[in-house]
């Protein structure tokens, strides 16, 4: 111990000078952070919406090592105002709509709050009981609103757990199909495990289906088309199924999408389950998005053929207003996923587990320790209520159908794609390119809309996002963060048909 | 949309009543958690440390679905108080020696308000380049407070990500190291992978390479001793490998730890590593636990040899004041990791990736989303700063040794193995048991011990759990919960002799 003295009670007279969890610091400091970011709400729409910061900005405005000595908590928050909000894009503005909505919320805030404040590790059951059955509950209670079956119900013998992302809820699904599989056929056979997605289909599934080993020439891409509204067609899986199952190839994972990310298409899941089921396959539903969505009934039409699926996953955090990170996921057979991923050491053995009275979620993830994230969503779906979060999902669905509703009305501009939820999917016409640029092709019409979409962003005014379907770029216009309102899509339009008007001048690109 | 009336914007004036970031309002309800979390800090001793609630305890107090209105926040805060609390094993009391603490602090609290607050997905640069920027600095402090090798930090070439558990950077390097290889010996050779641990290394890593499809077939325990407390013995090692290569089977991965689980031994870095190298095996540092005491110089010699390792991660939110989750991890070579992770979708595409200036983070780690986690570490090295931060490890250390006197002094107890950091294992002293039991043999000391830490648990003074190594049953008394002094480690100790007062009368069991 170096310079330290010998006795160890001394020495902590010496050492001791901070409680790290000192109450009533604990209540001033918090105090001041709850004003802080109450400040930032109040005054999000002052700063660009994308950060207009340059590669390496902040090493050059930090020092290269941490400091020996503390430093008052009022230094670290001007700090954040001057060094860290400027490289801030920020996902909570209202003028906020690309990618997909981080949608915030106080309720999911709050929530986050305590379940740090607890700071309880609920790997299992004992571990943290509530943070264990709030989570079975919330669950189910969820469930229920979407209306899933059931069978994905712990009330119906499935049941649901909550992990940070869909790419986690992805990887434990195609470990637990795979699990189950390789059961079946035996262990040297996992070289002939195939995968089915479409072109549309999430590409964290690639990533998912690549470590949990699965040979990266047998993940099937199966191409959509415009015609088709960019949907993974039955007819064409079962073309490409039969076509492995002639080589020898064994089936395992499909992986149906309601909402994709470039145009939020949702795929036929009545007949992709009846093909799957069919083969032995195991179907994910990946809502990541617009899972939310269905708990309005006008929605729920989406998930008709969900009885054949095997698992069933939404983000909360995108458009349930439960903050970062929040990924529902429900499974028909949980039995499939703790086979796969259970865990039994002695240091975590108790009684509850060997009696098998409990839920131990530690062998329902990747990971073992767990936050106690039923926190957020129990707040959210009680603060809330059923009704307003219905309400609020409606409202970004109607402020999509308003923006839809300007776009039409401007004829340089066309919609891409039928709009199903709070996205749209629009760009420059061609035929406006056709009149103001001297060449013209395909490519032409998609960098006049690149070039918009950049033009847009670096204005700070606003921030969207792309895509690229069939090679053709289109510009998506996410409804979602909390703070929107009509006022903020009426003046992103604006600010889009600005941008527009000097692009779009003859000779200017 | 069902019974919506047509035009949306009059929809709206029925729907938007509720607006889920209202400045005000979060003003408001901030406060109140903070309150709420401040007083359940001053009385957290009152409450039962390992909740005493019966499996499906919660059901029975809550409803079967969620309201469908809106329910006040001070009615939440009741049943917070009233039916989850209860429920809660309260890792924050400083009565709570269980596991590995799970150490909170005002600074990791208000850190983490600040990134649930902003709400950013920073899963590349542009999408909030603030989140990637200060990761990578502070990744190298912290690195430099370790005194890692500089090839490990981003100055040095290699460099450091933030992912949620061990688990995470235990299956992102096995898949960095499994791809590797795949590229040198070619896929068909997938199935002779072999992974290398000891009987002590955590049982994480079989999970993780199961998850990765390591044969578990391939998967090498090689056991310790007490003789060799515990640790990996680099000849059984070197044995095992030479046993593996003349069968045609290719090393791939070694996970030696510093502070294992049962008892904090620490594995012989720098001659495993050497033997590693000979024959190309990847080699992980797992130091989720004790990693933290390695910013005090004294602890520092335990990493000697590192620099022949291919990645080390520890645990911030065990012993570094940062709340779940929040494990470091470091590489030498970001690119294995990059080229096993990296996803390049279009929708994502941007300029400061493709100039190869930025960092995305999402190609270091599993999930594609990813919350700014970066803050949190970052408040805790400035609010406290690296003097408070050693002694805050000292002062828990010193209280280990504290404890460790106070058991020396009872002669009915023994210390099982030297202490090295602020974990004291010891049990009842096998001959105590020969004393005062009928029968007497390992079976039945190992049933004495089961039962004090059953007895003590159950009394709700505090919390702690047991280790088996070697058929033995230990008992593990970690120091660590940021509330814990000395007056509790005297508590706790009396506690523990009152109980073994009982048992220990002949007969009683």
């Amino acid at each position: 111990m170096g310079t330290l003295n010998i006795n160890p009670e001394l020495d902590d007279q010496i050492f001791n000078t901070i409680n790290p969890l000192d109450p009533e610091e604990f209540r001033k400091q918090g105090h001041m952070i709850v004003n802080f970011l109450a400040d930032y709400y109040q005054n999000i729409e002052k700063y660009p919406v994308c950060s207009q910061v340059n590669p390496g900005y902040l090493q050059k405005l930090v020092p290269n090592s941490a400091p020996d000595n503390p430093e008052p908590l009022e230094n670290i928050l001007q700090d954040v105002k001057r060094d860290i909000i400027p490289g801030i894009t920020h996902w909570q503005s209202p003028n906020f709509f690309a990618y997909f909505p981080s949608s915030g919320s106080i309720a999911g805030f709050l929530g986050e709050m305590l379940s740090v404040g607890f700071n309880v590790v609920g790997f299992n059951w004992i571990s943290s009981p509530a943070a264990t059955e709030l989570e079975s509950i919330v669950m189910d209670w969820f469930g229920k609103m979407l209306n899933l079956p059931n069978s994905f119900l712990f009330s119906g013998g499935g049941g649901g757990v909550l992990q940070g992302t869909t790419c986690e809820a992805m990887l434990c699904t195609i470990v637990a199909a795979r699990d189950q599989m390789l059961r079946k056929i035996g262990r040297e056979n996992f070289g002939k495990l195939v995968v089915y997605t479409s072109d549309q289909t999430h590409f964290s599934l690639k990533k998912a289906a690549h470590i949990a080993g699965i040979d990266p020439e047998n993940f099937r891409v199966i191409p959509t088309t415009k015609a088709n509204e960019y949907v993974l067609c039955p007819k064409s899986l079962r073309l490409a199924i039969l076509k492995d199952t002639k080589e020898g190839m064994i089936p395992l994972f499909l992986c149906a999408t309601i909402g994709t990310t470039s145009t939020t298409s949702v795929d036929p899941l009545r007949s992709l389950c009846e093909i799957a089921k069919e083969y032995g396959i195991w179907v994910h539903v990946d809502a990541a998005y617009a899972g939310s969505a269905c708990i309005c009934p006008e929605f729920q039409h989406f998930l008709d053929g969900i009885e054949n699926a095997n698992s069933f996953s939404l983000n909360a955090h995108k458009w349930f207003f439960s903050t970062l990170d929040c990924c529902c996921l429900w499974v028909k057979d949980p039995s499939a996923l703790t086979k796969a991923l259970s865990t039994n050491p002695e240091c975590l053995r108790n009684k509850a587990t060997e009696l098998k009275q409990v839920i131990d979620y530690k062998d329902w993830q990747i990971a073992l320790s767990r936050r106690f994230r039923a926190l957020k969503l129990w707040l959210v779906l009680r603060n809330y209520g059923v009704t307003n979060l219905r309400n609020l999902i409606r409202s970004h669905v109607n402020m999509a159908k308003h923006f839809e509703g300007l776009i039409a009305m401007d004829k340089r501009f066309e919609i891409f794609v039928p709009r199903k939820f709070a996205m749209v999917c629009f760009r420059i016409s061609p035929s406006v390119i056709s009149r103001v640029s001297t060449t013209f092709d395909e490519e032409q019409v998609n960098k006049y809309n690149t070039k918009l979409v950049e033009s847009i962003n670096s204005s700070g005014k606003l921030y969207l996002t792309h895509g690229v379907v069939g090679g053709i770029y289109i510009i998506r216009f996410a409804i979602g963060a909390s703070l929107t309102d009509y006022m903020h899509v009426d003046v992103a339009w604006k600010v889009i048909q600005d941008h527009a008007n000097v692009l779009l001048i003859p000779g200017s690109f």
